[in-house]
């Protein structure tokens, strides 16, 4: 692998998973693997999970991680090629990403979406010039549309979980919105789908209100429906998100609590279990009683955070 | 040990501080104790001192250590079990505990009062919500009402200064009031209250202006006295703190000058050591020339700090 | 070396400069050298490259390296003596600073200056301040009036490029200021002087508008001139900088975006290379034509950072 920013960097995904839960049945396998190389985990926008799993995980391939809050620590960064620096960017992304790929082997970035120009996000201009000049691997925290360690953390997550089911055929899994209070980017859900679509294991449904469409590009080959009861109808995995508009760009049009997932909906699914990406804003987003239940994934899929990360940085340690 | 949030959790005060003292001599000698075991010390507060030291001590071990400032590089969580999170508490502590206890071997987490509602902080919701979810030996870097870490250091130096005394009695250890530019929480004053009561091999002296009262649930023991002169008379140890009310809670009624130690009226003393938990506002809380004397032990005190966290990490990875 | 503050702590550059080199070419050559030994990097300003550079340099020694953001992580110092802190700095320097030098073999400080008070910051009160109350080594990662690391960076970069250019001559190199949006300290440029002054081994001009002289306590062996034209003649190397005024102190006169360089003004120089110490407001202080050219010595210069340091603490460590 020479970087990781989608799904498409991936050649095998299953191999991808077995070599994630081979790392979480054994953390330390490859403890030599990362010997002297140091990785730079550069956050434009805050992060607890992300952050925290890929550093474990970077250790326990004997690598020293290092973690810089570009938008805390740092200054502001420009993107925008030939611009007149007099404002209040302070250094250029040209200028920047060269001298970190200096001092470090591996680079991850996280930088979000402005929510304002959906043009600018889904063309990932911020992403894309980070690799173009750092001259190093580049592993995305999240970018402006994707969120990849996050997608592939929720694959192994349900492939861990699917021997438990027995299921005789493939397991239908449900990407549902989820009503917000403010407006979030469309990459969890994007990036979800994409990997979904692209594993090609399940039947798979995306619901959400009218007007709550997300790129094509990403969701081919789902079913789609504003019909929520009928799309947990048999549902074995249930996916909880947010997002924004996509078409109107960055808007929230409607706010329905009733679109939050609650045990009483889920008595038409398969005794489906429950993912979240986290943070999530309990009763609003899920009420309480789905995730203090059994049902509930979202903490065994925020520790599988860590086997996602180190499966991607090994294989990109090893040029797989 | 299996966790260390109070006096409380340790069985032989004397043992600990001998343990820690062994460590002051050789840093290195439980080097592998914490191969492969990692740490992650969680602050919503600042900290300067508890931060380093603790992050020293684990590396003694041989711990990974990972610093994680919630409140600057993370988001506010929310503690109250039902909340209807719509608010700006972006992520509960029964979904961000779990996962940094899958994350960490051991947890540690900084976390100060409001000085709003005394029944809220002296409940100790916020450390005892974050240990009943995290899964993990859980280490208090300083909750509401308490401060452990700065008390077992507490102990240790006196300890360490006691035999160059040659007293032919307990050490009189006087526990005195100061003023400051705003209220304070109780936490340090409350602490080493609780550990000199505890430790009971000192003739303990709490003195304070008149409605300054702490809680009794930590100085049961001490005698209290309003007059700092005749409380000041023959001390060995004169530990220098401000607090604010508990009664009438979080205020700050006087702000008398006249409470700042002096020379002046160390005069009394049994030419006593000074203590201080630093930061110090110099010259409100405590005089230069107090500071810049042989009798200030501060340094020497925040100096320990090491070696009292190490103690501490070390006893809860041997289970002792 | 027992302390980096200035170029007067190295005995001598060139030897210092084949030891950068030597780490560039076998950057583990001396991974043991550090063992058991922790270095603490304090910046009470933001830093990138000088804080990730130390950093790895540091472990590329074998040191523990641990990054303490004052500012942001832990609260205002005081530094004055005898302040009575009844206002918003929180602890004094006479405190902090020596319970640092307890927790860390080496103690790295960035510290800014005010441009306000000229004889305060040209005192250098602060890091003079923080040396004597430390006890241990001090490197300097910026002070208010000099910038020692980049200094040694840049005489490196040159040293290395040199032999490149097959000159019969003393190269000629020029120090030239550039236009900004706001008013910068004189470090980097007073600090580049006293280095090439120092080294002996250049043709050394400083071009700049009237009204930006700098100290002669740091020019002192360089031409000085204000036709920037007639200084670039026969270049070989241009070092481009910003700084603010420092007879009437820390304003901006002159703002003439003339004075920025462009491939055009460079046509009379030798070929020359082009430096700068970064972050560089491109199309404000540098023209994006020079930068992405192969002229452009910056990416390279900053990439020189870790050796520089590294020798710095290699010699220190060795108390060479």
């Amino acid at each position: 692998m020479k970087q990781f920013i989608s799904v498409q960097d991936v050649t095998d995904i299953n191999q991808l998973v077995k070599k994630a839960l081979a790392y979480k049945a054994d953390p330390f396998a490859d403890r030599h693997l990362g010997a002297d190389k140091r990785i730079g985990l550069l956050f434009l926008n805050p992060s607890l999970r992300t952050r925290l799993s890929t550093q474990v995980a970077a250790r326990n391939l004997g690598m020293e991680a290092i973690v810089f809050n570009v938008d805390k620590e740092g200054w502001a960064l420009e993107f925008e090629e030939g611009a007149i620096m007099s404002g209040s960017t302070v250094e250029h992304i040209k200028d920047a990403a060269p001298v970190l790929g200096q001092y470090f082997d591996i680079l991850c970035i996280r930088t979000f979406p402005s929510l304002k120009n959906r043009e600018d996000d889904y063309s990932e201009m911020f992403i894309h010039q980070f690799i173009r000049y750092a001259g190093v691997p580049v592993v995305s925290l999240e970018s402006a549309t994707l969120h990849p360690l996050q997608s592939l953390t929720d694959i192994i997550t349900i492939q861990e979980d699917l021997p438990l089911r027995q299921l005789a055929r493939k397991p239908k899994i449900v990407l549902t919105w989820a009503p917000h209070v403010k407006p979030l980017p469309q990459c969890v859900a994007n990036s979800f789908a994409q990997w979904v679509n692209a594993w090609g294991e399940a039947d798979f449904v995306i619901t959400h209100p009218q007007d709550y469409e997300l790129s094509e590009q990403f969701t081919k080959g789902a079913v789609i429906t504003h019909n929520q009861d009928e799309a947990l109808r048999d549902a074995d995995y249930v996916y909880v998100k947010n997002w924004s508009t996509f078409n109107d760009y960055g808007k929230i049009y409607e706010n329905d609590p009733n679109w939050m997932l609650t045990e009483e909906k889920l008595a038409v699914s398969n005794q489906a279990k429950v993912m979240h990406c986290l943070p999530v804003r309990r009763n609003v987003e899920l009420s309480d009683e789905i995730l203090d239940s059994t049902h509930s994934l979202v903490t065994k899929q925020a520790g599988n955070r860590v086997w996602a990360a180190q499966a991607v940085l090994a294989s990109i340690l090893q040029h797989q």
